[in-house]
């Protein structure tokens, strides 16, 4: 069965099984190069991360690699073009992977101002949070899309292979891995991660991976750097001749999450006068004129 | 001499004096229109900050307000269309003003999830960070626009005095401001401030004004709850027939410092085992497939 063949009848079970996955997202184009010029002119402008490339040409090479395709038939290699033109540098010592940690570590690298996720580059930013897949008539399907389940090749997740492997091949130096120790129904590490079957392996140019396993205040502790999945991420990243260091719960990290509940045991603080007032309300869902 | 003279002088001083400001910033129109369908689509589409607006008629309306105009001449009110069109609700005890705390209080807010700043609202989102001015042949003038000084009637200055104003009136319930009680060159609260002008003034539905005085760790603590300018905030939010409360450097706002600097004395832990690692570097400048 060719490629091809196997994608359509992969799709067919999809239609026939039915699913209740959104479709693109409405205003694809407009939001896509919004976002181009946005990050350009305004987030940024300046170094490290400024680029010079050309918005418009950028939406075409990404339209280009999905549209008017089987949306479970887009192999990675598509988004070549669109890859190769939004490449950047990512400075030294700064790159931070993740994986089942999206919000914690986004927080913690704070928009390239900390760390850089794949996120803050440019391949990972225009896309972030976005939906999209092809259709044979009309070059996007707006009504629903395929999940990561449900085939092979889908055009999303080609997407993010790709831009991961290319990530992983930018950064240098020190590079962290920000996974979550307190994980109910996964291993803090997987071998079916992005990290493991696309990131490790296009490593090239780094010293050193710094493995951070955060945990819940409330716990459970299920993993640490010590036992369980991260032991075999450990000898993952020794096997590709590279080094580790592995940190439980770093200060930095704790002090993000106390934010949320500095009424936490963990979040008592040694030089504090008694008087202190956490008043102030809790997160309560997960979901110039600057000095005026 | 009539308004329009005072600002034709106004414009001629500023032109002989020369400035280096920037012009509007390029690309204008297609940032403004792809953050409104990220934000309808992506960022809030859902409930509290969900909204209906239509993003070409908000341009539009936001285009008229300052465009093909001298850019020393433009009233708040022409951006009443604007203001009306994008105006929001904000959820009750979720509002949260800001005054010489740009970056905190936005770190703080996260973006709605814990507070909504202005510029989490679409009046605010759209316009944050942005350069405009207008100019009488060509629309607007990408070359440079005048700084806030240069002229009471700037338009950009008037556009964020009229969206202050409105946010004010939208907010309800406790609201929150966060001050900055380490300012090496102003004090806390003045009287020039957009809080005092148009924020204070514009309050309805409010049962408390809970001011939060931040300081930097390594200091100085110039100014508290309990003296300087602060005193004076408390004494026009009386006037105004409201309470307040005060809190100094409140547990939450600490940690947040603290996760750049997880080394100074007050960000010290009680609990944390002895052997917990603060290798990661602070930040070093100011300036689905969530799961895999």
């Amino acid at each position: 069965m060719s490629l091809f063949q196997t994608a359509a009848v992969l799709c067919l079970v999809f239609m026939v099984m039915g699913n209740n996955n959104p479709g693109t997202t409405l205003h694809l184009k407009e939001i896509f190069i919004g976002r181009c010029w946005d990050y350009k002119e305004i987030k940024h402008k300046e170094f490290p991360l400024r680029t010079d490339v050309n918005c418009n040409d950028l939406w075409n090479d990404f339209y280009k690699a999905f549209s008017y395709q089987a949306p479970c038939d887009v192999a990675m290699e598509h988004y070549k073009e669109y890859i190769d033109l939004a490449s950047q540098n990512v400075p030294e010592n700064k790159g931070m992977f993740w994986s089942g940690t999206y919000d914690i570590a986004h927080e913690y690298a704070e928009a390239g101002k900390r760390f850089v996720t794949l996120e803050d580059t440019m391949i990972g930013f225009l896309a972030n949070s976005l939906i999209w897949c092809g259709s044979g008539s009309t070059g996007a399907n707006f009504t629903r899309c395929p999940s990561w389940t449900d085939c092979p090749l889908e055009s999303s997740e080609s997407f993010w292979a790709s831009a991961s492997r290319e990530f992983a091949s930018s950064v240098n130096g020190d590079v962290y891995l920000m996974l979550d120790g307190s994980r109910k129904d996964k291993p803090a590490y997987s071998k079916d991660s992005f990290f493991s079957k696309y990131e490790l392996p296009a490593l090239e140019n780094v010293n050193k991976i710094v493995i951070i396993v955060k945990h819940n205040l409330d716990g459970p502790i299920k993993e640490t750097c010590s036992n369980g999945s991260i032991i075999d991420l450990q000898e993952d990243i020794l096997n590709r001749g590279f080094v580790f260091n592995c940190l439980d719960d770093p200060a930095a990290i704790i002090h993000l999450l106390c934010a949320d509940d500095p009424e936490a045991r963990e979040c008592k603080m040694v030089n504090r006068n008694e008087s202190y007032n956490t008043l102030l309300p809790v997160i309560n869902s997960k979901p110039s004129r600057f000095n005026y």
